[in-house]
């Protein structure tokens, strides 16, 4: 598990009140940040490793401003050349927000998929969900 | 159906040169503004009736700036107090994105759900999604 | 002048129930986009010839959503290798915001400043802000 | 000074491959959260005590994603219901951005501004900018 503490911005709240839910995709990817260290170590956009297929997101309680959130970051599938992340927003105590991004290993200059090696996948079993 | 035409702006575009994952969910709560109207007419937002219960997000092409992209929207479930939104993203002529959202018709004061109406359901017929 | 009509977005309110004030910064950007087609005629951002040097925005009044807005955008000083854009947001017949950004013409791959062509400047004129 | 340490986000770069010029307006205001918790103690929204008048922000050098950056917030002006607060974004070293934002101490129910009272002055002093 990876945890990525963030701090609610005001503007990303909306007129009812509370964070508004399509900040949520930008929390869970700027809390894959070690992921996307783990396949393009030097972090170097021109070298960029990882696409994301899809994702989606479940809203169970609302999340506010003024209070810190985690942001926990497994992984639960890992498959021949993609996986993936399940995440978890918590405030007070409350998971408020969760959802699963499936990302692919590509060759941007290819434009198609690669097969995850061995050493991504063992680095990626450290951090498996586990129920 | 509902159509509403988008430029996509430079700024959402990310260091890969094409629209970054995180503006979907954007772009498409932007085109539920005609649902939006329909629960809540004087678009007041004191008074608001739809909360985001989940959504999900399909990446098919990727969506670049300079072109305008068509987002268009349909209902593709209506339940007892919640319903599903299907929608596309089209840019030249490439279906690059779709996802579905529920929503759910709700009571912010009192904090429930609460049961759509005949009016409700017959408006939301006329733009059923229909493969 | 050149004129754009946007509809604000409800995640681009904030929990005072109105515009964020970080948003107006993205609708001048987006707003902008005939000048940098003026520039990068293709929009290819690969050979992209404008920076941004300053930006100020001044705020006069609420901004809603709910409601259209218009962006004016305006020259409102030619340089020799830089130039101000002038831009205003009208909703309802009030302006609401107005802010001046300088562009600066810039070789991304040499790292400096060009100097502004003929052509440009006889473009720019066409637009010039005059009170 | 508040110094506020910051994860740029993958999504905040834009296709000429560094942060957006708009991200820093969010990152300055999101940074100003210890001057919202001076005038809003229970950092409760209905409650709101400011409104922001003006911004200004000067570009110096490219921001990157992939290393944190420090945004220093100074008090440097304060009036009698009004005072600016001077903010610098640094990474690495290097001093990328700097801006002004004149903040306004308002009533939002009366929609007008009420003078500052001494206890605010006296703890905005504690963070003047001083060259």
């Amino acid at each position: 598990m990876f945890v990525n503490t963030l701090e609610p911005r005001f503007l990303e709240t909306d007129a009812l009140g509370h964070i508004n839910n399509t900040v949520l995709p930008m929390w869970f990817e700027a809390s894959r940040d070690p992921l996307f260290r783990l396949f393009s170590p030097d972090m170097d956009v021109k070298n960029w490793k990882l696409i994301l297929a899809s994702f989606n997101i479940n809203f169970h309680a609302e999340t506010h401003y003024g209070t810190s959130v985690e942001i926990k970051t497994y992984i639960n599938r890992i498959g021949n050349s993609s996986f993936d992340v399940y995440q978890e927003c918590w405030q007070n105590g409350i998971k408020t927000v969760s959802g699963i991004s499936t990302m692919v290993h590509f060759c941007h200059s290819e434009k198609k998929s690669i097969a995850l090696t061995v050493a991504q996948i063992e680095l990626m079993k450290e951090h498996l969900f586990e129920q």
